[in-house]
């Protein structure tokens, strides 16, 4: 995989953005440490998941490249699925959940998607699209348990960990688990001494649970804020790479993700979606200890209106000091 | 004052953020343009403040820094000053106006200040400072009428042009003029040919009536949502500056801000202030055309919930199609 990812992240120069790193003296002084964000939410589509995306639709043969392809996605692998067909001249199906959020809704049509909507309550998006499929020759993206979009996730850590160089610790959030295993690759082959840490929102520790007992556990929608980890269930490709490669996987509560969200608009000024935010709730309520440097990645920065409007009345910036 | 703004560029190498520059694709599709963000709202303090305030105090005598300064500001240029006497140990006595924005009082007061508030519908904040320096060896820190406020600010300039090279053309807001200015001067002398514009919101047009004039008009506290730009009027030692090197200015409506601020936080996942967002509010109303390669400060992200919420909740995502 290790080589894969160093693939991908050829494949992707000049394609994706080189996100920068961004610090924040406030909290490296609160902390005594030092924390280094990698900010994907200033990723192509907002999100780490343009990476993964293009890393598997350009290796499409002409042939499948004509024919078009299919994706599942609660959001941001939607878009990034739908902004690479773009790029590329292919034509995408999209089928989303219909409580995604309506900036990633929007914004996957905006791409030129055809999105077909389900009610997660009572389908089953891998049913739902298995149906679509009947038939057809649309190839299958499958947003995180597959290897190219996993070796596509892991340049996020490969290009970190290139730029900044030693990390005590590297913390990613984890939904169906194709960021974390990519960054735990990329990271235990630059570093084996860098400890990588998986943040889960307490109300859907599925991945949490099967990384404790070494076998899959699974949470259909979770009423957790950060959509991007409400995966039912980790991947069957990714649950044994974050088995070998993480070291631990730490949860975090609903009100830890809303202030992490807080501290970025009001001390980084920077606009985090709710799962980007996982790995610095982590260091906020102490799930991770902040001492050494601490590499965290952020996943995106997709989040419409009324949740941001919600989180900022939730709390107010004079909790940080 | 060139030659001050590259002196004052080598005192803050290492003290400020070199902030970055950023783009977005969709804009300079929408526009088959290159628009170039200098990002000041990922300065220190959040706001290009910082640069004129250390370049200031830093330069005062033992004497004096031991004496403390004072300084009057609606807002960022006190949290500027506040945040530079923490740094080199000066004692700062800050005059705000009593609608400021929380989080500017908040983060004021937050770095040690003494902040003596007065009510800007029916005192002038000069005299109230006035009063205050009488009998008393404190130093004044003015907000933008100093030579070394000027140098520092004109930084910005500097080191946006020395990263990207050649602009057709560099937008920057227009309060008491201090950043315009020393922009104008750095842009001028960096490269001739690179139209310089000011702009300010229609309902603070203070500065360019007075450009237009040449000669200087006041408008005591505007209502303009764009707190930064409140300043009633340019200052006798930014006004020449301002009619010497700038080209034109260009004033915008409250809507086209808030929508700025919009699209910066849908598109480009920044927090940016409304007085932050003037520059692209010109070029999404066609204030200024928007061809060629455009260089646009940021001048700062200091916004709190409330104006947030209000501005997210007047506008839709979908409005930049």
């Amino acid at each position: 995989m290790f080589e894969r990812i160093k693939s991908a992240s050829q494949r992707l120069d000049g394609i994706a953005h080189k996100t920068p790193v961004f610090t924040s003296s406030t909290l490296n002084q609160k902390f005594n440490a030092e924390i280094l964000f990698k900010c994907e939410n200033f990723q192509r589509v907002g999100a780490f998941k343009f990476r993964g995306a293009y890393n598997s639709i350009s290796q499409l043969s002409d042939e499948q490249k004509a024919s078009g392809v299919l994706a599942y996605s609660s959001g941001n692998h939607a878009q990034a699925v739908a902004c690479v067909g773009k790029l590329l001249g292919v034509a995408t199906t999209i089928v989303m959940p219909s409580d995604a959020p309506e900036i990633k809704l929007a914004a996957t049509k905006g791409y030129g998607a055809d999105v077909i909507q389900y009610d997660p309550d009572t389908q089953v998006r891998e049913e739902v699209a298995a149906e679509l499929l009947e038939g057809k020759s649309l190839t299958l993206i499958p947003p995180f348990d597959h290897e190219d979009v996993i070796a596509g996730q892991g340049t996020v850590a490969y290009e970190f960990i290139n730029e900044v160089s030693r990390l005590d610790a590297l913390l990613a959030p984890c939904g169906g688990g194709g960021l974390l295993s990519g960054t735990a690759v990329a990271s235990k082959n630059l570093n084996p001494k860098t400890k990588v840490y998986g943040i889960e929102p307490e109300l859907a520790d599925d991945a949490t649970l099967s990384f404790k007992t070494g076998k899959i556990h699974s949470k259909p929608n979770p009423p957790t804020i950060a959509d991007g980890t409400r995966t039912a269930r980790v991947g069957d490709k990714t649950f044994p790479l974050i088995c070998e490669y993480v070291d631990d996987m730490r949860t975090v509560s609903e009100e830890a993700i809303e202030q992490a969200v807080r501290f970025f608009f009001y001390r980084m000024k920077m606009v985090v979606e709710p799962s980007g935010a996982l790995g610095l709730a982590a260091l906020l309520t102490g799930a991770i200890k902040p001492e050494g440097r601490i590499g965290v990645i952020i996943s995106g920065g997709n989040i419409d209106g009324p949740t941001m409007t919600q989180i900022l009345s939730s709390g107010h910036f004079s909790e940080f000091g």
